[in-house]
């Protein structure tokens, strides 16, 4: 932690600066330069963040020095994290390939996504059964009743699910019936629901939020990690912009970003960043390409009358094409799925 | 709802989405122009609305007519809702005052907050006992200790309280102590919550996500509405962008805006939105010059020894200053606190 | 200027940095932390900020400490710059309220807008005579023609005119009937102009770019002011959002943030920060709270026959009702206009 | 275009809503709706943008049903365009590959830096000699002293090279020395600029603003293609926002959405849309996999003596490395450089 005074503190704010430093049990190292002093902080910079340092008078700036996430960065773990989900594997090589419908419809329509996604080479399948709808009249998903069909519909294929939980009085229910917990983007900081899905060991993909940015979402991340549960991968899911002709903007730079400050597996979600199915085949190409440990992509038999998100789903033929396409990628940086 | 057709449309796909239309109980106005095929769909639009109609074959673009909230808008009520808590009245002319601590760290810390703050005129007196924070870290509020210091400093100086509720099975909880519920810009989204606090008849304040447009923020106003409690009060605190020196960017003609869209009451957090207590006198000015129904202002008597967010609070006697000049702002335009 | 090393940095690295600000006639000053390793660098920060200290290897981070601009900012000159435009004061409790149409159309039409808005208090006209607009295929503006008009209605009414210029080599022409030129917010980095306004004694009003951060703005302001022109009046007109009801989202913050960071005055432009004549009201008499030295407002006597920017006009006896709260609002804070 | 009136318009109203459309030599096409009624106008929609339809009284929203741009589109030119830089092709397949330094230094700088971007597969040689500093005080380039040596390093090396023009007046004497004209982000909308270039028949690199929609990227396009020069290449280099880890935010899926909507060609510049090196390779892997018809990557053989931007530049090692993955995905996509 690095303190800088502002231009003619007095000598009385200095002093009061130093013996805060002094009482918190840190030391302080000065340096006093043409324009400004500096005041570089000797000890555990986490007990400073907690710190309302800026408020001191005198105090012009406090640039913090170490990242404010210590279990999810990759200084605390130099080796990629590898989650298991049922028997599927992110992480590590392994990609993740996620699939299926915004929500969970029916026994009939899931079946029929979920046969020929298995067979276009999605290894984990998805569907909601609590939908975070932002009007309160649009379907709000099948609940405890969907989540038996998910259920279901993946053992036959045997496929491990992963679906939305949105409140932490449902994470017992949820926990029942699914291989793999979904955090919404809307819910990326719902800290009561993240501790309530860090007290299981079940493994959490964790959306990252409308305008979080990378540390945001590693924080939240944290916050599944500090609760003991080291399951956690990250999605990629787009984030808002100015950009009128996109549902959101993919911030495909998140991929190695990632990468860099943390251990955890992270996948691209291209349905939901963009919302046009036009786009979604390439972003999908490019999220390989990028690093990403796996790909989610909605798909629907018949998006005219899906109940949630139609627009934005491919149908399971033009999603088989893809897939193909994602396997040589896969193949020539060498991971598997 | 307008429909809009690609260019070289089939004749089948064109009768395809005739039929769909009809399917759905409503009448289609077809227009045939030079470029394009363009089709008024006539009847209850909020049917279509969750509809994938952009799925459909041959369509190029879904374009709404109506605003997606019904009971936040300002076409369901003309006259502007006035929102009582406790004896405290906000809209219509009366502004709610809100201002405390960030965070409830004591008995005698608040006492000496709230008495400053009451003589300075605020009227509601406002501090969190769960506090929703980046870090798991950082410190998270006193939980029910610190909802019954709020409730008993509040009495002492008859003031009405308003604090956070994060998680929907504190709603009972925070209920008992609080005059009103603040939901926090993280939680803007987390539609089990709303949905709890809409089935009691306390007030609602409800703060803008970070990146949510005014219809978002009027549409989770509608949740609560939806739900049977009618007192909401909204709250501009800023929203995320690329502008580094202040905290969030405040978006000041959200007030306007939403007078415009809506009949319920909005008021200002210029101590969120800037993160900057030099900055946050003249915004707080700017609240009631644009018509804000009040403003939210943190204050406490030791930022620099805060628990939460210290940097960014007033001192007693600079708030004093400020609510001197907005007394004489307000009643230039009429209104009262 | 502080550089924070990475944690592992060799001997060598470290020797190599410490060479580098030797070389640059600099001091570094070490302080050696549990976790990392920090460098004041003491001297001519400016010389240090061309300087690429981020790539020497080793390097993790550099903080500057310094603000970049020198000559716009606050510690160059303490006191209000107020900048004269004919008659007109800006700056200093004096406010430049500046109106007119967004393009010059012709003889009558100005003088048709001329007259009311010099009425309703206006001190500066305005209009355009070269337009920047986003379509090759809109009204481009009328050049000299209409700069000739502009000047001739501004002497009628005895007011001084502002107009965009827009490309370096139109500045003497623009120099010749123009009382200020206008810097538009898509020129804001154009630094060949800024030069060029910055060679002449005229004062420029300078639009922040439409994602120019305070920072950004005063750097350009730099520019003219380092060119020797020191008539520079900032303009607060909007920046791009994710909001879509509005035009951009109205940054009223920046109007006490340039005030701490500078001495130059700052004007607020309503009109292109909502585009919409409905919030027009509210946020001028918000700007006047907020401290603005100025308000810029479209006026049009026929908005829905202007060339450019109809929709986002006031009609004249709409503006003279702003304008009458304006001047008392003035009044309460001790300005004039 | 689809005109929807305010609901209780007055038959007056309405009345001369239609009058106006016929004015302007369209056709109206009513459709009145339970809650709206709806004007779809008939005609050429290009007339109709101009106008300030919004202003009419009585009028609610003013939906436009075509894009704004004509001889960028896609519906103009199904085939992909592709541009010829000196013996070098952009599009169609054909990658162009364009590598150098932020801003041309020197002659054997440069010539360091050609021979190993050469080697590696580079096909064309970029390098600043007029540079857009946001500072006054910072580098401004080297003028036609850095053209020339550009333009000789470029024959020497037997590469066609790229570089800035920020200036109308510069057109002449860069077009001299270079075979591409690069517009930078901060000109993307400097309209004289664009004009002059458009009237050369030399190759345009056309970097998308940093606050610039897609639609806003091709209008730039469309202002060059209006005077009659056809050869646009478009770039990706990032966008504003509130990530504050990155320089910008790369917006990958611009490029399968310029592909939807237009037949220029797109490159990615990963250097300036990510400003981190670590992140540079998987951006440019990235790119190719979306589709891109090139990749612009900054090198410098000593990033930390760089006059400009050293911090984002790759060292030709490591270039040379990408460049090999680069070319096996190439290689894959069936694409060549």
């Amino acid at each position: 932690m690095i303190i800088v005074l502002k231009p003619g503190t007095t000598p009385a704010e200095f002093d009061h600066v130093i013996e805060r430093i002094h009482q918190l049990g840190l030391k302080p190292h000065v340096s006093t330069g043409e324009h400004r002093t500096i005041i570089g902080v000797i000890g555990d910079e986490n007990k400073l963040q907690a710190q309302p340092l800026q408020a001191i008078p005198g105090v012009e700036q406090v640039l913090p020095i170490m990242k404010p996430f210590k279990l999810a960065s990759r200084e605390f773990n130099k080796k990629d994290t590898v989650v298991a989900v049922g028997k599927v594997k992110i992480g590590g090589g392994s990609l993740g390939m996620i699939a299926g419908p915004c929500a969970v419809e029916g026994v009939e329509i899931l079946d029929e996504i979920a046969g020929p996604v298995k067979n276009a080479g999605a290894n984990i399948l998805r569907g909601g059964a609590f939908k975070p709808r932002t009007s309160p009249y649009s379907f709000q998903g099948l609940g405890e009743e969907g989540l038996k069909i998910l259920h279901d519909i993946g053992a036959k294929h045997d496929m491990p699910v992963v679906t939305e939980v949105m409140d932490p009085r449902q994470v017992p229910l949820v926990e029942r019936y699914a291989d793999m917990f979904q955090i919404g983007a809307r819910n990326m900081q719902n800290f009561d629901l993240l501790k309530e899905v860090g007290q299981t060991k079940k493994p959490v993909l964790m959306k990252r939020g409308m305008s979080a940015t990378v540390k945001d979402l590693l924080m939240s991340a944290e916050y599944v990690l500090a609760e003991g549960n080291a399951n956690v991968v990250l999605c990629e899911r787009g984030v808002r912009s100015f950009e009128d002709s996109t549902r959101n903007m993919l911030d495909m730079s998140a991929v190695p970003n990632v990468k860099v400050m943390s251990h955890l597996p992270i996948i691209v979600d291209p349905s939901h960043a963009t919302g046009r199915p036009d786009l979604i085949p390439s972003m999908a190409l490019a999220a390989v390409a990028a690093g990403a440990d796996g790909v989610h992509i909605e798909v629907h038999s018949c998006p005219e009358k899906a109940l949630s998100d139609g627009p934005q789903a491919l149908l399971p033929p033009r999603y088989a094409e893809v897939m193909k396409q994602i396997r040589r990628l896969a193949e020539m940086f060498g991971k598997t799925f």
